[in-house]
């Protein structure tokens, strides 16, 4: 648990609107307890109430980026209700990432695990040190990976997201990347060069189309094509009509830069 | 826009059934206007009427295989009910390739962006040249590409796809063959030869049976995997009660070549 | 067909559980016969019926893996209603492999065409020798493999797949784990070892967790992102509540290994 005076997550925004949310347990390693959900349940609404946000990253201190669930305190309280309760309040928390209106990026510094490694399937996008590796290994301890195997089966070939979530097994960073799981590996000193240009990328453009952009995404992955084809279509047109993409198409014509880009 | 006296698209057959449209408009780099959306629908509704068509080929002049959607044209009519009508009319193109009775395959000769990255995802095959690059970018001028991530998401890893979509960044034609957005990458003078190999090994089959899975395919893609199996089952069936099977099979049996092989 | 003495399927089952059905048939290429397909039904259930079984692995004898369907049978029946309960009968056995309540891995020692290419796509991991291939070739007799390509599809990247089906290529063990088809590829010498790695992670966890995540894996993988977290949390809350569960992770706290393991 986490009675000592640091917080649970260290927040910070700069100039450009882009959060990062810090997990700040490094001695447990980052363990997702109910405070910490709690906590990141917070951040994440009132980043999405934030009209200036642009972009967060969920960063880690210590070795490991997340070690998933507490476990002891899950042990202390063995009742179903509790951990209804538990699984519903994390996959909220996941729900939320999906749903926030600006992308998320998983800034992997280390260890991913179980619930920890179902954060970096989240996000919309994720960047890992060469050192990170990744695993689903809740089977270890006899409680089967189900909620990190949903956004594991989106983003990684059946076979190799069946055998993590069978084995226990881990990958290392290259093979994420290989995979699906990842966007990036690149040495740890690097890190943070290699997510500010996925950042300067996101920054210079206009929020509302990403945010538009991003919810129609998920939303039309799940149809079937017309239905996917309709929606994005409806989505494509009402975007066409912002201020926006009228500006940035007539400074395409003009072969000038939008005046929205900074 | 297009009031020069060139036709927007190119249009050959071979003795084989091998229908060729070539996107001829290079110095506009092959953009989707209207009149191009038009005439591609109406070329699309004509082979879908040749029985003897057994494959189309999308190919495209000039350095650019296509740059996606006519940019001045949609300035030009900047309202709703104009951009809905539009991308109805695009995605209505889409659909019918994926539901031509014969296999389309994408000749990706140059730069493939926006719509003109949808069009290759939207193909059943795609063979590129090594120099051809491919992206979604119209979050470059604050317009997501919505219409795009369909079949992109359906081709391309998610995390890929996402990354695409809000960067704008292209991607090589090495890592689209290795993201799943293309079949096979060859130097540009062995373009034809590549899709040639293709085309001869589907010119070699029965069209029913082509028709058939192809439509099949698709359909069962997008159903739970009890419903796919019955779907399928069914589909087999039938095919297995053509002449061309019964044919095939005996042919097999016999240790020869079915009569239907040209 | 099948009249000689020798079984159809070898089965035996070691001391920890783990059954290995071997399709054994190989000069007629193991196919799929209307008498294999109901001993490999009946074996299934039995192991099913099994609560002491960890694991299955699905091998063959000789030179294929399983070469599909007996087209001779096939032949010898023109009729609709044949095909339709063959074609049932074949996909009831495979969507008994996914439900089966244990991890089933195909030890593909060699050629896996159409139906039985379908059968490693169908099992939960697989294991190829270096000089494995795997094709989906029905077309090559005017048969599209629609059954095969339901979990092809589900494997394998969608341009491929359709390429796979579309031209009946094969495509070699190597580039079969590149796209998803295989967990891992070894020397044949090495198949039993590299199979044998699986099999003791398996057997190292408890069997209800393992039973219940596989079950749930391919629930949630059919349903939208909110149903499959309220599934998956539902499932992991339940799971948490098995005594296998409450001691894995009281032992993780103790540092000792769980009393299950053996």
């Amino acid at each position: 648990m986490t009675s000592n005076s640091e917080p649970l997550l260290l927040h910070r925004c700069d100039a450009r609107g882009v959060h990062v949310l810090t997990l700040n347990q490094p001695k447990s390693f980052n363990v997702l307890s109910e405070a910490m959900l709690d906590e990141l349940q917070r951040q994440l609404g009132a980043i999405a109430a934030d009209e200036q946000a642009r972009a967060l990253v969920i960063a880690a201190e210590g070795k490991a980026f997340c070690a998933g669930h507490d476990l002891k305190q899950m042990k202390a309280h063995p009742q179903l209700a509790y951990y209804q309760g538990l699984f519903a309040k994390c996959s909220k928390m996941m729900l939320s990432i999906a749903k926030l209106p600006i992308p998320v990026i998983a800034r992997v510094q280390g260890l991913a695990t179980a619930a920890g490694c179902q954060l970096v399937a989240q996000c919309d996008l994720a960047v890992a040190a060469e050192s990170a590796s990744f695993g689903v290994n809740g089977i270890d301890v006899g409680l089967f990976c189900a909620t990190p195997s949903v956004p594991l089966v989106r983003n990684v070939p059946a076979k190799k997201a069946m055998e993590m979530l069978l084995t226990g097994g881990f990958i290392a960073a290259q093979e994420a990347l290989e995979q699906g799981l990842v966007n990036k590996v690149v040495p740890a000193a690097e890190l943070d060069t290699a997510i500010d240009e996925f950042l300067t990328a996101i920054c210079s453009k206009p929020r509302d189309a990403i945010s538009v952009g991003k919810q129609l995404f998920y939303q039309q992955r799940e149809l079937g094509l017309e239905a996917a084809y309709q929606l994005a279509g409806q989505t494509m047109a009402c975007n066409m009509m912002l201020d926006v993409a009228q500006e940035g198409v007539q400074a395409f014509i003009e072969k000038r830069e939008p005046a929205w880009r900074r």
